[in-house]
């Protein structure tokens, strides 16, 4: 069983500038057509565009008013005030109106005082040409409106046709095949076979083609099947200007891509310093050129955005944008390889008046990530990263109006965050909601990062929630604790709890394998709680160094049968369809500082935690109490 | 003939707030629907979206490599190496395939030495679970991908994906009806009859829209009269969530909008203390909003972009965005007025390591300045405006990546400098060429301003070019003198030269009239030498005192008929069908710094400069020599 290997490291300016050198000849070859201004936005001129006319094209009002012969009112002024008449001396003009021989100037409406229809009076005499716009004051026929490689906007449409031209000189768009790839990819979404895995990210690749002004030919899933791709590849190189083929750009047994693109035509380029997304492949197949982008949703989307976005802007002869840059605090340490550049999506989040940069999860993977993320934080080459507290700058994905007006929460995992958050957007505000854990959520607080932290920690002494560790950990700041939602805690288990575990001493069970929560979170206090009262050592418990860090990953856990019994709430077992067996209520509530109590975020939010639409949906979840 | 008066000159934040307040039960009742979320990029989510699978939907290899029972491997290190056979301790396995029992952990291809195709030696022993993606890792099922009013961007569409939901409600999209009115607009772009103004804005407006991801009902243009503008404002109300009303906005006897949106609904706001765009009308008819948008080009995209563009984002439930700014230096002095908040376009560019900003033409009707900005600069209301020289923020309408890269000139105009622009295009430069005349362009280069200044300045002692002028007025900085092109200049009158103007004195004749440039331009230098060598005054001369900023617009003057002569180079009278009277060749130079000689930017313009495909332009252009 043949493996590739990585062919190079290299760092990815140099790729993209190496390669795009390549693109030269195809670049050259993209096809000009004539089109209509008016249907021409997203285009790019492949001809400067020259007006016919001029705009205006004759001389015009600038303002309302009169229009009169400048001559005849050089004698006005405030003690020698001038009657003029209607038709020999003045007549009445709208702006934008033509200005008609023999009168050269025009009065403002408002410097006029009309005597009767047909006679007025002017206190201030009409500089000659006064308020009038000039003939090709905006546009003189044979001026340039448009140069070449002009991409086409809103504003410029309205300029071409001021210039009196409709027809335009554009390239065509560019066309991007993308070929999905992988036996166990599937686009069948109605149903999903264990070990089949949903091919999303053509449909992703697709609508950023979109976004772009180009046009996507997306085709089905193809088998990893050597003979069966190239004919597949072959076509859509035929048919279109770039093929993207998605993945089998790595090192495993079935990964054809960079041999299928060696053989077509030449493999340019086979792995770059970025993470994620080193294996990435650069070829060329004739004059097309062929990208090989990993199949991870998170390398895939970041090698579309840095690899395959620019060579897209080059074929269309656009300029690549340059991200919009913030400065951070970086919440969390953040330990980077020396060997890579590498990508971290952030949640951002004004608080008080720090910018802070919370990490997502780093895994390849991710794609809930792509979707969280305010920005990326690019650690070079070379870094080691950042330590917590450090400033770091920040390429926005989000708009800042929109992470200025973000909520940051930072503590315990609950369900009801994201939906206290959707009713939120109503009100144009953001939830950010980080799942760190209780005790994580009492250290953002003490470090000023957070808004709120949802917390649901147990004093194992008083068997009391919640206010007894804001006094030990918190008695400096000047916090407030805000009761949340009673919740329902206990063992997560199979549909008919087919082990029949019931008691904490299940656990022990040889046959029992346990799947447990990170430390410092809420419910692995609890856990330890409940194994120390039961007289329970951790180490007689199959699976309590597996762990989870949410609910909802515990539950996924049981449901796939990789473990026979988790603890946590019972929205989430309902969730994944499993059986609940009660253990207590637990106290999930809110450590929200003093100070931001009456911001616009934080009224909100406690508006609708008492509001009766989310009474409503506590019902529906199930395993809350109030 | 009765005129209206505007309302109110109120603030544009209250105008805004104001106006979105009324516009609730619109926003409530934009209708929603389904959609498959691979066609719902741009849409905005109705309701949460929740996962309905898990992703991945089991456990899955995240490395190449083998799956192994972790049992068996604990023994394994560097001296102790064990020997796993296929099939009973081990199988081969790729990234994102099912982890399959009794398998619970992964070690990667690097680590193993195979022996032969059924055994592999391992010398580190694996952890259970390690490089597996336990199953629900992404996204687990009942998790919430997307809160409700979330605009759908090609990352989410692919994380839905792999929650298993394919339909998606979302809001309907919204309908902005465009009604373009004015007897003198017309939207036949086959020819223009004197007096009449092509429609430009509607098709802006549209395509605005269309970016924002609504849909336009753009009409043909509407006559000024009372009940044809009634029954169409009506039926575009009827079946859109907005109506545009332009212009018919003003003060003008046959602005009609304020009085057939009080007559049809209720006039909420007339008139917004922002310049261009006071005359502004926000108006309700039902719920539908009305807004009555000014005419010229620049107010109407100002108020678009400013009003129009927050309230469809209102009807979406999508947040404004908020523009990127920048610091620069403001290279001429820029009044306002103190009543209203002003928005002036500028060109910037980086010159040395300043980001410069020159205004642009600050005429309400001047859409070219719209096509030309790379930002806005705003003074608020109550300033005084920029002193040159003084730092003031920009809003960035162009990326900063293409500003970096502008090659700054100020200074003469021509129409070769555009010509040149477009050629550098292709490199990915940009040349942005101001037009301040030649003097100017000295004073731009002595307060380093810019990379390049065009000038033809005539000595009128020794009758030579330019020279003289550098070492008079630039004799402290070090300056190259570049060669540029030989100009014909000369007398351009209307075509078969009726009034028969051949001589300098000619220009006296009181049946001519004369249209001038602007002080300190060369031509107005070279206009003065002649007048000077002839002994005429200026005084004697009707129309010395009209003068206009470039040669075109003298030829436009000229063509018009309200003037029977100017002085320009040729290439403008032939661009205008304007015969043409040599008065003689003048040298159009280049003044470039030295220190800027070896950049990209002036080594890819004097490479233009100096190609063939250059000199074939100005051959075809005519009127200049080499």
């Amino acid at each position: 069983m043949e493996r590739n290997i990585y062919l190079s490291n290299t760092d990815m300016e140099e790729a993209v500038a190496r390669y795009l050198e390549r693109l030269d000849p195809a670049i050259s070859r993209v096809k000009k057509e004539a089109v209509d201004i008016r249907e021409a936005r997203g285009r790019v001129t492949a001809a400067p565009i020259i007006a016919k006319l001029s705009s205006p094209n004759h001389n015009a009002a600038a303002m309302d008013g009169i229009m009169v012969i400048s001559d005849r009112t050089f004698s006005a002024n405030e003690t020698n005030p001038i009657v003029l008449n209607r038709g020999i001396d003045f007549e009445y003009i709208n702006t934008g109106h033509l200005i008609v021989d023999p009168y050269d100037s025009v009065i403002m409406i408002e410097d006029i005082v009309a005597l009767n229809p047909e006679q007025i009076r002017i206190m201030v005499q009409a500089a000659p040409w006064q308020h009038i716009r000039p003939i090709g004051e905006d546009i003189v026929a044979g001026e340039m409106i448009l140069p070449e490689n002009h991409l086409i906007r809103p504003m410029d449409i309205g300029a071409v046709l001021s210039g009196g031209v409709t027809e335009v000189l554009v390239y065509e768009r560019i066309r991007v095949g993308i070929l999905p790839t992988g036996n166990e990819i599937t686009d069948n979404y109605e149903s999903l076979a264990k070990g089949k895995i949903f091919d999303t990210n053509s449909w992703t690749f697709q609508a950023i083609v979109e976004e772009l002004g180009g046009i996507a030919e997306r085709i089905s899933p193809v088998e990893d099947d050597y003979e069966t791709l190239k004919k597949a590849i072959s076509a859509l190189a035929e048919r279109n200007h770039i093929v993207i083929i998605n993945a089998g750009s790595s090192a495993g047994s079935k990964d054809y891509t960079a041999q299928l693109v060696a053989d077509l035509g030449e493999l340019v380029l086979h792995g770059i310093a970025i993470k994620p997304g080193k294996p990435t492949i650069l070829g060329m197949i004739g004059e097309k050129a062929v990208i090989g982008v990993p199949g991870y949703p998170g390398s895939a989307f970041l090698v579309f955005e840095e690899i395959v976005n620019p060579v897209i802007r080059a074929l269309q002869r656009v300029a690549t944008e340059k991200p919009t840059l913030a400065r951070a605090i970086v919440s969390r340490r953040i330990v980077s390889t020396l060997k890579y550049r590498e990508y971290i999506r952030v949640k951002l989040g004004m608080v008080g008046d720090k910018l802070i940069a919370t990490p997502l999860n780093r895994g390849a993977g991710v794609t809930m990530a792509l979707v969280k993320a305010d920005g990326i934080l690019v650690i070079p080459k070379n870094s080691e990263g950042y330590e917590a507290g450090e400033e770091a700058p920040v390429e926005l994905v989000n708009d800042m109006a929109v992470i200025e007006k973000t909520i940051v929460s930072i503590g315990s995992h609950d369900l009801i965050m994201d939906h206290i958050g959707s009713i939120l957007t109503r009100k144009g505000q953001t939830l950010s909601s980080a799942h760190v854990g209780s005790m994580g959520g009492i250290m953002a607080m003490k470090r000023g990062e957070a808004h709120i932290a949802p917390i649901h920690l147990l004093d194992e002494e008083t068997g009391e929630y919640n206010q007894t560790y804001l006094e030990k950990y918190l008695a400096r700041e000047e916090v407030a604790l805000v009761k949340g939602v009673r919740r329902e805690q206990g063992f997560m288990v199979a549909c008919g709890n087919p082990k029949n575990i019931i008691r904490v001493e299940d656990l022990k069970r040889s046959d029992v394998i346990f799947v447990n929560r990170q430390k410092g979170s809420g419910t692995r206090i609890l856990t330890d709680y409940l194994l120390k009262k039961n007289e329970i050592k951790s180490d007689e418990i199959r699976g309590y160094d597996r762990d989870m860090t949410t609910h909802m990953a515990v539950a996924a856990a049981v449901e796939s049968g990789t473990a026979d019994v988790g603890i946590g709430v019972a929205s989430a077992a309902r969730a994944m369809g499993l059986d609940f067996i009660t253990i207590g209520f637990e106290e999930y509530d809110f450590v929200i500082p003093e100070k931001y109590m009456e911001t616009d975020g934080i009224k909100s939010f406690l508006q609708v935690l008492r509001s009766q639409e989310f009474e409503q949906i506590l019902k529906e979840l199930g395993g809350y109490g109030m």
